[in-house]
């Protein structure tokens, strides 16, 4: 279990107190052709890059993620969230590899996004912000690294949504990474994620606080973001563990609208999310996933024709949102290509979120592939 | 494919021009010791009762049916149902069988539910209308079928909450039944069936025309149904049917809210449902769902300790949200009582809703399961 933030008590395996950090570039160039003006990235980093820049390794957040991937804020009990595989003598290792973490734009932790103030208006974007893909995102990372004077990551990583982005650095920079790792993804959604993603941003669209996405910060549309993350958590999860940690018991503490501990649990998710979340941000973070497709099939192959990396895509036989199948297709195009790839399916029960979770497995994965990597193996 | 329902065209396999029927009953006391004064119960009757009394199928519905089961309402050109399943010479043959099908009470289709006049007030009871348990809808049944003077049906079917009613029936009226079919159904729901059903639930309490229950046709929940009947929706398809019907394609009509098929296709079905179902009755329905438990495992095993019918349980290899491990259960408990259980697990890709669509190889298996009903025969 992680130690409480304060100094004096810091774990010598964790990456003790750390600090998002704000960098402003005068501006992006999206792919639709509008442009950011200036762009902000919110970001990380832990450990020391050294002389060479050949051991930096950029981690990529999910949906709801944002730059903080290890370490204590200062004050708080929570580390970030991948704390468990970041840190001295961890397995991304900040003894020999510097980390570099950062906010997506679009998202609404700091990065340019929705909740950016439009020097021409004093006002935030809200829903005035332009579409941002996966691409741009990863087009803004870009900056980023190339800021640290970084030719060539070791490696990018990221599960979910941050496997999307590894993913389109691989196609996007095929030169400027050594190692791809790809975690509970997909080279493009699938109807029914498209579905689920759908459900959640009608139902913050029939909050009648949405307002076209104008609105203030006290009368904004918690109750349709609260039901989309409802809606999204229960995807999150696997049955069996749903089963196993709240089967048909009664509900938890004083929520009354239900009957169920399921049901307790699903609704403070979605209370707790609004707090730390925007709706405008929720609708267009899920837009840049659903958008995103390299295809499958032939049409994946042709596109990771130019990648140069090697690869680790993990799956997990829990996860019915992004299932193994999916994973299995990037590998396919990869062995296709005659590019180095490393597929792992882990048993983990707990569904989508297993890459977010503790697993001794999963850790000595990551080491293996990235030490593997200097000599030019596979696992 | 059925014909339009005009008296000349209707095809000799359909039962034809059909009409749902309300029958009052002085009655019912609830499972929790209320009493419902009077019961309703709406139900359609189709081919004819023999002398014997013996020849008697009830049919029992799912979460969004009704009475409806077979034929044509005059002017309508959808049939029932389970059309393709009930009429002269099909599954359910009419010429043969006496079909009975009722609507739920606490549903909002003919019987007793939050729709109906409160004697008292003069308006409707809403979310007054006092909880009513799968128990409770059997039991307003047996009214009906009594009321027939059928002492023994010849058999109980449904799916999903049909099969639920149908596995109650060979509990609480051991002797009043010889064959029970269950198709994608459960003895009880999981975490994750409880939580989909949460979500929807939630969705429509969000509504700011809920108003604890209490609205009018103008000023309904309309948007908070619609999310529930579109969630609901994705867990009725499967990944493999949505990504055939839907897979990335952009949105018909002139639905401007999403930029999906998909999209447009759940927002439709949201949209149309809320003018044929109230948004009280999905509350008490789901509900129902969700509190129906006759366990699993040894309680299970026990609850069915005392059936004394044969049975047919069939699951879906594609139906995630009524898993076929979940139908096991029910066969794994019969079979340690001895009881005579065919089961079979079919591989049709439609996913929960399979059971309501056109298949030849379940209309073999229904028909087979019920001619060897005289035999003493399993299949």
């Amino acid at each position: 279990m992680p130690t409480p933030a304060s100094s004096e008590s810091i774990d010598p395996h964790s990456v003790g107190i750390v600090h998002t950090q704000i960098i402003r570039f005068e501006s992006l160039t999206l792919d639709n052709g509008e442009v950011l003006l200036p762009l902000e990235i919110a970001y990380e980093t832990y450990g020391t890059l050294n002389e060479k820049k050949d051991n930096a390794i950029l981690v990529c957040h999910a949906l709801s993620g944002d730059a903080h991937a290890a370490g204590y804020h200062e004050g708080e009990k929570r580390p970030g969230y991948w704390d468990y595989y970041i840190g001295p003598g961890k397995a991304f290792d900040t003894n020999q590899y510097f980390i570099i973490s950062s906010n997506v734009i679009g998202g609404c932790k700091g990065s340019s996004g929705p909740l950016t103030i439009n020097g021409k208006t004093g006002q935030p974007f809200q829903s005035s912000f332009p579409f941002v893909s996966i691409a741009d995102m990863v087009s803004a990372q870009e900056k980023l690294v190339s800021h640290f004077g970084i030719e060539q990551l070791f490696a990018v990583a990221g599960g979910s949504m941050g496997g999307m982005q590894a993913l389109q650095w691989s196609v996007a920079y095929p030169t400027r990474l050594k190692n791809c790792i790809i975690m509970a993804s997909t080279s493009e959604h699938s109807a029914q994620q498209i579905a689920f993603n759908e459900v959640g941003r009608q139902a913050i669209l029939a909050d009648p606080h949405w307002n076209n996405g104008i609105y203030t910060n006290e009368n904004k549309p918690s109750k349709g973001l609260a039901l989309a993350r409802m809606m999204g958590h229960i995807t999150y999860l696997s049955d069996e563990m749903m089963r196993e940690k709240f089967g048909r018991k009664p509900p938890k503490g004083n929520i009354q609208s239900t009957d169920f501990a399921v049901g307790s649990y699903l609704i403070y998710q979605g209370e707790s999310f609004v707090d730390r979340f925007d709706a405008n941000s929720y609708i267009y973070v899920t837009k840049a996933l659903d958008h995103f497709s390299l295809g499958t099939g032939k049409e994946l192959t042709k596109a990771l024709s130019i990648v140069k990396c090697r690869f680790l895509v993990v799956a997990y036989t829990s996860d019915w949102l992004y299932p193994p199948y999916q994973s299995e297709e990037i590998v396919k195009s990869l062995e296709v290509n005659a590019i180095p790839v490393s597929f792992v399916e882990l048993n983990n029960p707990a569904g989508h979120d297993s890459f977010l979770l503790q697993s001794e497995e999963q850790d000595s994965i990551l080491r293996d592939f990235l030490s593997s990597s200097d000599e030019g193996e596979t696992l």
